[in-house]
């Protein structure tokens, strides 16, 4: 199936893959949903893979078993099982050949590996080592915090990576949250956001988080000094209050201004830092330990079947291929990821910043601009409310919006029976019933409530979102765009996206600065800078 | 400018209309923003649009002075403002000729037209009055329960248009709460929703809100009765706490069950609700009446906007060309919303909602399939935010993201200042280099670290976020898709898309009410979702 020669292939452009042209050919007249006799039961029972507590349902995509066999052909020509064991194992995958580049591990994985079977790469165990170390240094550091009792507030301060996935794990797990614990999150520099989060907490009783791997970020050490000023402004010694998460020797490393500091390090990617200490401390001080630990032992499991060579089962793999097939094959340019759980109502947020940060790219490993599309726009709210909201457009609109649905056969606290059902049941009933629909469509003698149908999907079933099955959706997501990454053949793992706007919003804040010494002339004049901000002074 | 048979043109697919045409070879070659001499001081300060408070930038939009002269032709041609005069006078623009439809008005206009200078059309004024009877009503009642003190919590229960634009304003207008009241939303038909929502909540102290225009939504009757059972259990009366928002007639209308009824009417959709009783309970109850009210004046500044002749600053109407130009002409699938404004954190959803719902479309208002593209998807987070996340992706991914930013000159709530600049300069400081930055790209040698540029963006600026200036902006967003609906002709009232999901959900509900019951089968057999149920019964 893959040609002679390993090496060269490795390499070859994307649209000069053999199964790239024959995925090209099937493309042509792909499965059409709303034909007699194609969704039927036995396909909805048959299209189904299963692996760490999830199955995947993919009877309502739009693939044949020669589509699937292809899209196999593609992940093989890549070599991603290869590529995923050499991201785990920890040799440098995150580079661009030719050019100056990060040059590191992707070592994410690692900050979970404590169980069964670890990787026996010497980079992967020395990142396990001392993810270890700190994950047991967190547990002394709770069990003290338990047992001192000062502290019911956590203030977490951190942004992107440090926000959008912690937040959204902390959400999902609400309702293990222990009594009398309180959390706030300030990410954002506008200054709005740390007053609402700071309003009627008690600082006397909160504990501060500082979430930076660099130790730079202009929000996070902004609203870290807004927190302090706070802090002194009550009197309150911050140092007996503040910890932070950053790398080993970054200014927040400072045992002067931090009751404690755990550690990242540069084989963790931002967005990738949920299960680090990243996530770690809040979700222990809110859930307990324990609850964190489960949340590693599910990501791990994943982290494994990402690795299995039964590529039927290989559930990131297949997520992966689904949305290559969608995107680059059936040309859809955005997905809708669609959780029918309402404690993942900001999971999509943050999958939306894994993908579209880690895959949002326009060269290749080589550096070499790709002439196709990658990834791409991932957004989503939960259902059932989003049924209410965009769906109008996913049902009649003029384009096709493939989804990507979880749900999950228990919930979380207590069930209401109404009617002969339960809301959960009502709940699992509507997301069936959504796959369902834009798969078949329906005629109308009235135009205006025909629906065309013949929209793809498919459907992440666990049997109830706890610590341990949510690790095992995070990870499913982190890989899942691994594997995107290597069958695009790019870097996923840097953001060199992010600069120019640093350095643009620093030439503007040298202007404001300028303004108000009006001795001083800025550094270095900005017209364009400043002819937005005239447009501030013509307000009275 | 509009030829000779206003009659018929009016009726003409849009490809045929004349200034389609020219807008496409316009488009052929528009304007590229990083060519020497395009973006400067000058072009920035005289793209400018002004109107009820708000600047509106374009200066970063693909367009010359021949492309707006031209989309204002293409307004013309369609006869937007008299459209737009006739949705707020009241005639029956929620049709599809010759089908059977919702044959409404769309009168969301009505809810705030207690200003200068009202709409004279009779079903406008009747409207207006029965709108202005629920705000006086309300008014008092908001005066009695201050009176007697009975109430410090809301627990609301609202789904899609009942839930995200109230959810929307209540927290872009925070910093405005009353000492001692508390929100809670209930939503989804996830019964994790109402227990997360309902935890520590004080039931004796709670007055509770139900909206439904209908009065027959699944999820909020659901969750209605189960906020009902929680009461009974702690032997409390509900109808001493309960509360309703509904049309005159509807079950919700039973004064042996709610304290007080407020009235909308089928002239309101829900996803254009947010001024009526739909959001002015819930905006009075936690940041005063008087707070509504200038929300109801600065939306009502907004629609006169709308209506205004002076084109080049009807900014609802700029919104919609600009949109259409990138969307239609330059074939950019998504667009992008970011608000510089972290109380806008939900914004986004909201007027997703607005614009997906309206506009997700496929056939006209004479019931014909377009053969053009209709909404976008519309979607977003807040800045700064979002440049550690998603943007990435749009600055160096492979398709192009059309943006639409908000900001605002000042804060809501106490700055901060660090290092020379407050941190609201610095939020203003990133927004405009990021408009700037994706306008105008790098080159750099590392092609990793090139930014291609010529993103397309524009920036709707206020002096500051207060229930006036959200007012405007609602009523800005309301328009905009209005204006997109008549360009398109299509109807941007109705929400058929709905309808199939409902039916089949009922289906599978039967399907698992049947199971317990097993000596009743199901009404009617429905084999596809039992296929779905076997892949929960597999879970042991």
């Amino acid at each position: 199936m893959v040609s002679a020669n390993p090496q060269t292939i490795h390499k070859l452009p994307f649209n000069q893959l053999g199964s790239v042209n024959r995925l090209k050919k099937l493309a042509e007249d792909p499965l059409d949903l709303r034909k007699e006799g194609v969704l039927t039961p036995t396909r909805l029972s048959k299209f189904c893979a299963e692996a760490a507590g999830y199955k995947f349902l993919y009877g309502t995509e739009k693939v044949t078993e020669e589509t699937i066999h292809t899209l196999f052909e593609l992940a093989q020509e890549r070599k991603v099982l290869e590529e995923m064991q050499k991201m785990q194992s920890g040799e440098i995958v995150n580079k661009i050949e030719g050019y100056p580049s990060e040059n590191r591990s992707a070592l994410h994985t690692a900050t979970r590996d404590f169980f069964e079977d670890p990787q026996k790469g010497v980079r992967a165990a020395e990142a396990a080592a001392l993810a270890r170390k700190e994950v047991d240094k967190l547990k002394l550091f709770m069990e003290k915090l338990d047992k001192e009792n000062r502290f019911t507030d956590l203030i977490v301060i951190g942004i992107g990576g440090s926000d959008l996935g912690p937040k959204a794990l902390y959400l999902a797990l609400q309702y293990l949250q222990k009594k009398d614990r309180h959390i706030h999150f300030i990410c954002n520099i506008d200054p709005d956001d740390a007053s609402i989060a700071l309003r009627d907490v008690d600082l006397k009783k909160s504990l501060v988080l500082v979430v930076s791997k660099s130790g730079t970020t202009l929000e996070t050490l902004t609203n870290e000094e807004l927190v302090r000023a706070r802090f002194q402004k009550q009197g309150i010694k911050s140092e007996e209050h503040f910890i932070s998460v950053t790398i080993p020797g970054s200014p927040l490393n400072d045992p002067k201004k931090y009751l404690e500091s755990f550690h990242m390090w540069d084989w963790i990617g931002g967005r990738y830092s949920a299960t680090s200490m990243g996530g770690g401390v809040l979700l222990s001080f809110m859930f307990g330990f324990d609850a964190y630990w489960e949340l590693l032992r599910g990501a791990n499991a994943m982290d494994k079947v990402a690795l299995s060579k039964d590529l039927s089962n290989n559930l990131p793999l297949l997520g992966a291929l689904f949305a290559i097939w969608n995107h680059n094959f059936l040309n859809y340019p955005t997905m809708a990821l669609i959780p029918y759980a309402q404690p993942l109502s900001r999971f999509s947020a943050h999958i939306q910043q894994v993908e579209m940060e880690s895959n949002g790219k326009r060269v290749d490993r080589n550096g070499i601009p790709v002439d196709f599309q990658t990834c791409p726009v991932i957004w989503g709210e939960p259902g059932t409310s989003a049924q209410h909201s965009f769906f109008q457009l996913i049902h009649q609109g003029t384009s096709t919006i493939p989804l990507e649905f979880i749900g999950f056969k228990e919930g979380q606290m207590e069930d209401f029976a109404f009617k002969g059902t339960s809301s959960h049941e009502k709940l699992l009933s509507n997301l069936f019933a959504q796959a369902l629909g834009l798969a078949l469509g329906q005629n109308n003698e009235n135009p205006n409530k025909v629906f065309p149908g013949n929209t793809p999907s498919h459907i992440l079933l666990g049997k109830a979102l706890n610590p341990h099955s949510l690790g095992a959706l995070l990870s499913y997501y982190e890989h899942k765009v691994a594997f995107q990454g290597f069958i695009w053949n790019i870097n996923s793992f840097d953001q060199e996206g992010v600069q120019l706007g640093k350095v643009l919003a620093n030439q503007i804040i040298e202007c404001f600065a300028a303004k108000k010494e009006s001795t001083k002339t800025p550094k270095q004049s900005y017209p364009l800078g400043e002819a937005f901000l005239k447009h501030l002074d013509a307000f009275n």
